[in-house]
């Protein structure tokens, strides 16, 4: 079935721009809910009210489509066939309880497995990162450049101190020898918005050990829309239905690292 | 001397945020230069020009004043007597010139050694945080509320991955216990904003290696005045005139993380 990407793209921002809306409009009830029962209880319903709405509207507009969503609303997805939707309504659960910032609604439409259209929306500072394959990457409607060479020692990596000190996911040693020659590193504590910070050339890698497609989804068609790399650890290309490490970067700053401080 | 700190005070906020417009605008110069000669020249020129501004502003309106600034264009300051403003005119320089974002302006004024007003002026999220001794810490107007007690386990701490591996300064491997304990890490490379961040509550703790008096001058006075703690790795007050390891935090995450992986 051909599908109207147009049509499916302004579907897609008006309907993120509404749900960041309602997010904006919840704080006062997350501050009360916060001071007097159980926080977890409350994010919970935030990210499923989220889910649901945009659910409940693919469903409406695009009863074809399949939805995966962190929350479970949608469908059970475990292959790409047809269009897909993967969604995260709220990347970045613990900076959205505790900092109400910093956290971002995540988006990815994959069509026979191929990413189509991706946004991430960084909902307080209203950053709206959107791509279209072969059409390019947008934040807030101005073009996103291609990512230029950056140099291992001028890159800003970010990456959480969790995989620095021993753990259970990965050996934290062999990340000491790269921490110490980039110039800087940062973590901001939402998979999204370290990827949409990527696409924008604001950051020039980003590792983590443990993402699942919602939090990856979007990002992964913004960053190849501009000329960036995603995949796992090894360099793999990312499975769409299942948990990953994922390294993504800069062109340069990806296959640099890759060779010399994972591969081995 | 009798200081007229009403007057300073709004004499401090209209400069800063003239000078934070200064910095918007030079946004397409830095982006013009980035690409065909050297970054770090711009930047000091940028972090220079806006330091100049504040030294000029301050000598013309306060003669008596002394300057305390990263650039040099304020006073040779080995004391605290009389009142000394203590300036980083772009705190989180990297950022600037890489994300042109999650920079500030920070500046600490103190009487006789006295914290007596804080300002920190996230430029691009115009954000200004300003406190004044004895009368509370704003964030944009709305008064911050005082720090409440924020078990370890829920604490989310800024450290930066640097400090976790092998390095000069420190014995990284007395923080990685920490590091598992707390709820989550984040690294944001401005000690300003990571500081009125702890003020605004927003993260609980901040633990960094080498900071100068003007990166924590203007966070030390809002953070103390929401009743949060600031101190060298061992507890003790920090000089203004001397550079300094600093922990800042929540008073029960300081008193704890201080007691169980610092001092010994």
């Amino acid at each position: 079935m051909e599908e109207n990407w147009n049509d499916i793209d302004q579907f897609t921002k008006s309907s993120i721009k509404e749900a960041g809306s309602k997010i904006i409009d919840s704080f006062d009830e997350v501050l009360k809910i916060q001071t007097k029962s159980n926080v977890n209880d409350l994010v919970t319903n935030m990210d499923k009210q989220i889910e649901k709405y945009f659910v409940e509207k693919i469903k409406d507009h695009y009863p074809t489509h399949r939805v995966l969503g962190e929350e479970g609303f949608g469908d059970q997805v475990e292959d790409t066939a047809g269009t897909v939707w993967i969604i995260d309504p709220i990347d970045g659960t613990m900076n959205f309880v505790h900092q109400q910032r910093n956290f971002a609604i995540s988006i990815g439409i994959f069509h026979e497995g191929v990413g189509m259209l991706g946004y991430i929306y960084d909902v307080v500072a209203d950053e709206l990162y959107h791509a279209r394959k072969g059409q390019g990457a947008y934040l807030n409607e101005e073009r996103l450049s291609q990512l230029g060479e950056v140099p291992v020692e001028e890159a800003i990596l970010s990456i959480n101190a969790t995989w620095l000190v021993p753990n259970k996911k990965v050996n934290h040693e062999q990340f000491a020898s790269l921490v110490r020659r980039v110039r800087g590193t940062r973590s901001y504590g939402s998979a999204a918005i370290e990827l949409a910070y990527i696409a924008a050339g604001r950051l020039d890698g980003y590792l983590t050990m443990r993402l699942s497609p919602w939090d990856f989804a979007g990002g992964k068609v913004l960053i190849e829309e501009v000329g960036g790399t995603i995949t796992d650890l090894k360099g793999n290309d990312l499975s769409l239905v299942e948990n990953s490490p994922v390294f993504a970067g800069n062109p340069a700053v990806h296959s640099e690292v890759l060779d010399k401080y994972l591969k081995h």
